[in-house]
C-alpha cells in the first residue's frame, strides 16, 4: 500500500488568535511524519516523529505548552501503539519530560508492562535514559494566563454560587490534545496521542487519551484512531475501541467516525474529535466541536488541511 | 427483572492450598452483593458491597491482601463503572487504602474527572473523608514470602542468563484481581474491578483493572463485564468492552465471554477469566487459566460457585 498520515492538535473553541498557529503546527507535522515514512521509517516511526513535533510546539496542549493543573504543575500523558502486535506504551501523570510520545515508545515492547503512571514513570525515563527537563520549559506565558484566568473565574463561580445558590457552568474548553496516525508502505498501522490535560485539573486526573481504546486504538487488520475533545465523554464512549469495531464490522472509517461523534453526543453529551486511518490507507477526520486542527498526506500524496467544520484546503503535494 | 450478582476471585493458576478459601471467599461476596439486592440496594450498591467483601478477604489480591511491588509497597488499582450513565470512577496506583473499590466509587459523579492516579487519587480520598490505613495493615505473610520468593528467582534467572546466555521465563502466575457484575430490581446493571496488581511489579505500573473497557465495563442497555487474568493481554484486547460489544450485536454473554477469551489467546497469547451478566439477567463466566474461583446467584435465586474449568457447583438457594 501507499503510505498516508492524518494529525490533529485538538477539538475545541480554538480562539481566533490561535487559528493560524494551529494550522501551521498540524501541516508542519503532517510532513515530518510524511517525510520519515518516505525515508522508509515504520507508521510507529511516522506517528512518534509527528507528535514529537507537536509537544515542540508551544502551541499545542502537549509536551511545551501543556497546560497547568490546579496547582500550576504539568502532569502529561500519552499512548502510542503497534498495529501489529497490538503492543503499546502509556504514560500517565508524567511530569519535566520534554516527549511523553517518546518515552511511551519506550514502553511499548516492555516484556512486562504496557502503561506506567506517575513516578513510577518518570523512575522509567531515567532507567532508559530520558533526562528531565525544569518545568518552566514545558510551561507558556498562554498556560499560566489561562491557569490564572480560571483560578480568577472559579472564585467567582464560588462566591455567585454562595451567593444565589445558582451555579454558572465552568467554561469545557480548558483542553486539548494531539494525536497523528499512519499507515506504512508494509501496510502496518500505528496511532499515538499526547496531552498536557485541562487546565486546573486535580493533581492526578487521567485524562481519556493514555488509556487503550479511548485516546488511541491500533489494529493493522482495521484500522488505527486518536481522538481528542471532552477526555471523560470519550473514555464512556470508548471512542478509539468503538470505531475501529465499527470498521471491523463493515462501514468506513469516515462512517465510522461520524457516526461514533454523534452516538456519544447523544449518550453521554459530550463533544470530541476523530482522526483515522484503514487498512486500505483511506484517510478520516470527523468533530463536533467548534473547530478542530487537522493535517494529513493522503496515499496519493496530497496535502490536507482543516480547522472548520466541513472544510478541506488543499495544499498541494506534500 | 429479577436480581442477580456474579463474582470472581482472579484467574490464574491458584495453588491447591488455596482452593477452600478463594471457593469460601467468593461464595461469601456473591451472598453479600445479593444480600443488598434483596434489601433494595442498587446494582452498584451490591458490586460495590461484594468488592468490598473480598478487598477485606487476605486471601485475594486486593485491599487486604495486595502483592508487593518491585520495591515492597502496595500501590492498587480499581475502576466501578454505572451501566445507567457510563459514568465510572478508576483509580490508578493508590497506597495506604482499604478499600480502592469506596473510593473508585467517591469519584463516580464527579462532575469533571473519572479517574485519578497515584498522589492525587490519595489527595481526593483525604477530600472526601476515607481514612488511611498503614501499609502493614494490607500486607499479608503470603504476600511477603511470594515477593521474596520471586526477587530470590529473579536474582537466580539473572545469574543463569549471565552464565548461559539462555533465560529461563518468569512464572506468570503472579497475578490475580477481584471483581463484581450485578443487575438491579430496576433492570440497572454495574460493574467493579479490584486489585493489588502482580508481585514485583515496576513501581507505577497500571494494569487492565482500572481501565474502563480493559478491566470493566458496563452498559445497561447491553451488559457488563469483569475481567481478570494477564492484564497487558486483556488491556490489547480491549477484554471487557469486546465483550459488550458482541452482546450489542446479538451474541449471547456466554458465547462472547468464550468467543473473546479464545480470541485474546490467538492474536496476543494471554490467558485470563470473565464474568458478566446481560440486560435480562442471564448471568455468564469463562477462563482459559488453569483455575479461576467464582460464584452467582442467578435470577432464579440458586447459588453456583466454581474454581475448575467446566466445573458447576449448586450451593442450594441463597
Amino acid at each position: 500500500p501507499q503510505v498516508a498520515i492524518v494529525v490533529h492538535g485538538g477539538a475545541w473553541a480554538i480562539p481566533d488568535a490561535k487559528v493560524k498557529g494551529n494550522v501551521a503546527g498540524v501541516q508542519s507535522a503532517a510532513l515530518v511524519g510524511y517525510k520519515t515514512l518516505l525515508q522508509g521509517g515504520s507508521a510507529l516511526d511516522a506517528v512518534e516523529a509527528a507528535v514529537r513535533s507537536l509537544e515542540d510546539d508551544p502551541i499545542f496542549d502537549a509536551g511545551v505548552g501543556s497546560v497547568l493543573n490546579e496547582n500550576g504543575e504539568v502532569e502529561m500523558d500519552a499512548i502510542i501503539m503497534d498495529g501489529e502486535t497490538l503492543n503499546f506504551g502509556a504514560i500517565s501523570c508524567v511530569q519535566n519530560i520534554k516527549n511523553p510520545v517518546t518515552l511511551a515508545r519506550h514502553l511499548l515492547n516492555h516484556p512486562d508492562h504496557n502503561m506506567l503512571t506517575a513516578a513510577g514513570a518518570n523512575k522509567f525515563a531515567a532507567e532508559v535514559g530520558i533526562s528531565t527537563v525544569p518545568r518552566d520549559v514545558l510551561v507558556t506565558q498562554d498556560a499560566i494566563e489561562e491557569w490564572e484566568e480560571f483560578k480568577k473565574y472559579d472564585g467567582a463561580v464560588k462566591n455567585l454560587f454562595n451567593e444565589s445558590g445558582s451555579l454558572k457552568a465552568i467554561p469545557q474548553d480548558r483542553h486539548d490534545t494531539v494525536g497523528a496516525v499512519a499507515i506504512d508502505s508494509y501496510g502496518r498501522l500505528a496511532a499515538a496521542t499526547s496531552t498536557g490535560g485541562i487546565t486546573a485539573k486535580m493533581a492526578g486526573r487521567v485524562g481519556d487519551s493514555p488509556l487503550v481504546g479511548c485516546g488511541a486504538y491500533a489494529d493493522s487488520n482495521v484500522g488505527a484512531v486518536s481522538t481528542t475533545g471532552h477526555g471523560e465523554s470519550l473514555m464512556k464512549s470508548m471512542m478509539a475501541h468503538r470505531v475501529v469495531v465499527d470498521v471491523e464490522g463493515g462501514k468506513s472509517m469516515q462512517a465510522s467516525v461520524e457516526r461514533n461523534l454523534r452516538q456519544m453526543k447523544e449518550r453521554v453529551g459530550g463533544c470530541g474529535g476523530v482522526i483515522g486511518i484503514d487498512k486500505n490507507g483511506n484517510v478520516a477526520h470527523g468533530f463536533n466541536t467548534e473547530r478542530m486542527s487537522w493535517a494529513s498526506v493522503t496515499t496519493d500524496g496530497g496535502v490536507e488541511v482543516g480547522i472548520e467544520p466541513g472544510e478541506v484546503l488543499k495544499a498541494g503535494p506534500a
